[in-house]
């Protein structure tokens, strides 16, 4: 699908321009780059930008701005392009602006426990740098290993680790913005506590490129804990793991991790694994992945014991012990690569709803009567531990959510029984282009009004990532 | 000082229709009642309303502010009145709204552990109601015996335990707002983790009553550990104490609380506990209370011999350890009880500074130095973990920092340190009157637009609070 309504807004004397400011190599207007900058990870889409620039600065990223403010030229600016929710596709045509040359780590603090970096680190670039002086960044999304530190700000990224260690948002101390009339301002600073105005930087985090390009980032650091153990559980019923989701919470425990796969999704995922060796059975539905984690290792052990027992009131079956590193990481890397394997199977529509907890058994059944009625499979997996469940859905002949009625039809149904249920239509992934219009039915007309006028606040000429979240 | 330029706004119609509203017993006409709604804890300011109403529904202030914002009525909302920086306080006469009848904690959500509750409830009420389920809602500001749970929403609050749990914002997951519109929103969901749209919810929060008033709050609540332990550490010089805090983390402890007092906070307050039986000595110039707590009380204890021995490089005096509950209660209340104490000291004024951790000597040294230049005494004291220092300013005939051209003089040079130093004017206490006039120092025009123009979103008729945080 190509946006058909896309007018030209990019004119000669721009492109020279930009060229000025970033230098000519930075600048592509060659169909091959735009062809690639017009994806994301997102089922099939496709928006193709009139160009690319690649900027190194927060000046640069303010002068291109200054121009486009002037001349509506709808800018999109984006990561790595790992999001799941469009949110990096130039759907009004006009500049991509590629953060990925802004790739450094300017400070690791280890006395304040913080690193300030560029938006274009890789997530796991980052970690493992924090980690070599001992200390944590936890928010850890399955694409870690490929998406930008920018993109997780953008979207107010998790992962398994949320659970326990909170979502990128529980991170940021501090942020630069380059705002859509080009001015540059730090949202806060770098201090831990801080009830000085508005809460700008929890605004700019999660509001998905909509309202200013982040161009430094200010984090907050652990310290690494020295241990963890890793054991996957198979339940008979989706519906039992769900069970067990609440009851581990309500018996006092605080996993690091607690994931929901169905059997499916790990069945297919372990024929692209090698590595992975773990016991596969049709009598089971689903598993858990628990992780605990720590600084005092018998401890660990004994928590995993007391968790193990209480999982067999659920009709756990055997549990499988991760027993070293090469395990752990074979274990973690399936669940990490199963969005993208079951996609390759035909499950392209992926869904990021989240409920209160003990409601996720009655999501789960929820999901798969819909299946039947509607004539839907679905593979479902996800943090189950924070009520975050990824519903990968596949139906014969539809390849994307927006763009077939019969399939809106089923997502509403299915959003509908998430809201019913005390949930939202998306936990960590962002609403960009691909949910927008579900947004009536957790939002009222008000709350929608309140978006469009910080929106307009932001971005009076409405130029900055236009049409994602909601129409303004 | 009483707001001179005050124009009446509230004629008998409106008193009869409020009456209307709330019931003719929840509204309040006569001089004393005014008298103490012109008071909060703020140093010595008064602002008088015109009326006072008392209502116990969102339905019953969205009834009165629909009348408020047609008519051009000023309001403040207002919780206990325990705020520092005048945020209840109705600057600009007309409507206080009292939050007191609404005081009911609705649902302690044992299964999912969350909180649903009105803002009225007195914090310390919460906290003990959710520790009988064997929860804990950690953020804990010194006044939690009086203050109200929609009060620390609206400041941002923290308190001692911030350093290890976070603040307030951390914990709210969902809030139900009357805009002044009179229109009824929730902000979020009642989940875990949201990436639906702009974070209202985190921008409601520590926005001082300005943008809405807050009816319903849902809170994620923790397991409650089941020990802790605590000490109280002497130091030859505040600057040792300074560098120890940061010490304590470079080596990768994290105690769930670390306050710092000033030996002279201490002295002035032990004399009004006669329970507190801590050893005082001229030697020493600072103190810090420690606390570490957790499941498993044998760790704990290496934890704290641990971060006693690291403790000696600093050149630690004798460690003082609470035995028993009697002994903590003592030592806790003697640290809430300080500011208070110090103020009937003639302390008045009160800052609430924060910066980076590490950056806690050259504050501490730079505010002795600011006194000697400016011939002013200081008692500091504050959550050190966090680098949030309150510093209680005592000058010869100056009562509020606002009303005094030296005051206000000496408060630029401390802020600017502060800013230099890399933090802000405000941690945990808000801006509300007595800081607004330095919010120059931190922030820039165009951040000031930005607030300005997301108040113009909520509040077109700027009625609400208004004068507070910023210039409207």
């Amino acid at each position: 699908m190509t946006n058909e309504k896309k007018v030209r807004c990019v004119g000669e004397t721009h492109v020279n321009r930009f060229r000025e400011i970033v230098g000519e190599a930075h600048v592509y207007t060659e169909e091959e780059t735009l062809n690639q900058y017009g994806h994301d990870e997102t089922e099939q889409l496709s928006y193709l930008p009139e160009i690319v620039i690649k900027p190194r600065t927060a000046v640069e990223i303010s002068e291109i701005l200054k121009i486009c403010n002037k001349e509506l030229i709808p800018v999109t600016p984006r990561g790595a392009g790992t999001g799941l929710s469009g949110g990096a596709l130039p759907y009004k045509g006009g500049v991509v602006i590629s953060t990925e040359r802004m790739n450094r780590i300017l400070q690791i603090d280890e006395q304040n426990l913080q690193v300030i970096t560029e938006p274009g680190v890789i997530t796991g670039v980052l970690q493992e740098a924090v980690k070599e002086k001992g200390l944590f960044y936890p928010p850890d999304p399955a694409s870690r290993d490929s998406c930008f530190i920018g993109g997780n700000i953008a979207e107010n990224s998790g992962g398994p680790r949320a659970l326990k260690y909170g979502v990128v948002k529980d991170y940021v101390l501090n942020l630069e913005v380059v705002l859509p009339d080009g001015s540059i301002i730090w949202t806060g600073a770098n201090v831990l506590k801080n009830a000085t105005g508005y809460n700008l930087t929890q605004l700019i985090v999660g509001s998905e490129g909509t309202l200013g390009i982040v161009t430094k980032i200010v984090l907050k650091l652990l310290s690494m804990p020295k241990y963890d153990l890793l054991m996957l559980v198979p339940f008979p019923t989706l519906e039992k793991a769900g069970e067990a989701v609440s009851a581990i919470f309500s018996a006092g425990f605080t996993p690091s991790s607690l994931e929901l796969m169905e059997e499916d999704a790990l069945r297919i995922v372990s024929k692209t694994t090698p590595d992975l060796t773990v016991p596969l059975s049709p009598e089971t539905e689903a598993q858990l992945i628990i992780e605990v984690d720590g600084n005092h290792k018998e401890i660990l052990m004994s928590e995993i014991e007391a968790i193990s027992e209480l999982l067999t009131k659920y009709d756990a079956g055997e549990i499988y012990f991760a027993e070293d590193e090469q395990q752990k990481s074979a274990l973690w890397q399936a669940r990490r690569k199963v969005a993208e394997v079951v996609k390759l199977n035909g499950f392209t529509i992926e869904e990021d709803t989240v409920v209160p907890r003990a409601a996720l058994p009655a999501l789960i059944r929820g999901v798969k009567t819909l299946g039947k009625q509607y004539n839907f499979d679905t593979v479902c997996y996800g943090h189950a531990g924070d009520g975050n469940l990824h519903i990968r859905i596949r139906k014969e002949g539809i390849k994307n959510s927006g763009a077939d009625p019969e399939m809106v039809k089923i997502l509403r149904s299915l959003f509908e029984l998430v809201k019913d249920l005390g949930g939202t239509i998306s936990a960590e992934h962002g609403i960009g282009l691909v949910q927008k219009s579900y947004m009536d039915i957790v939002m009222s007309e008000k709350h929608f009004q309140l978006m469009r006028d910080i929106k307009k606040a932001f971005d009076p000429n409405n130029i900055l990532n236009t049409g994602k979240i909601f129409d303004s």
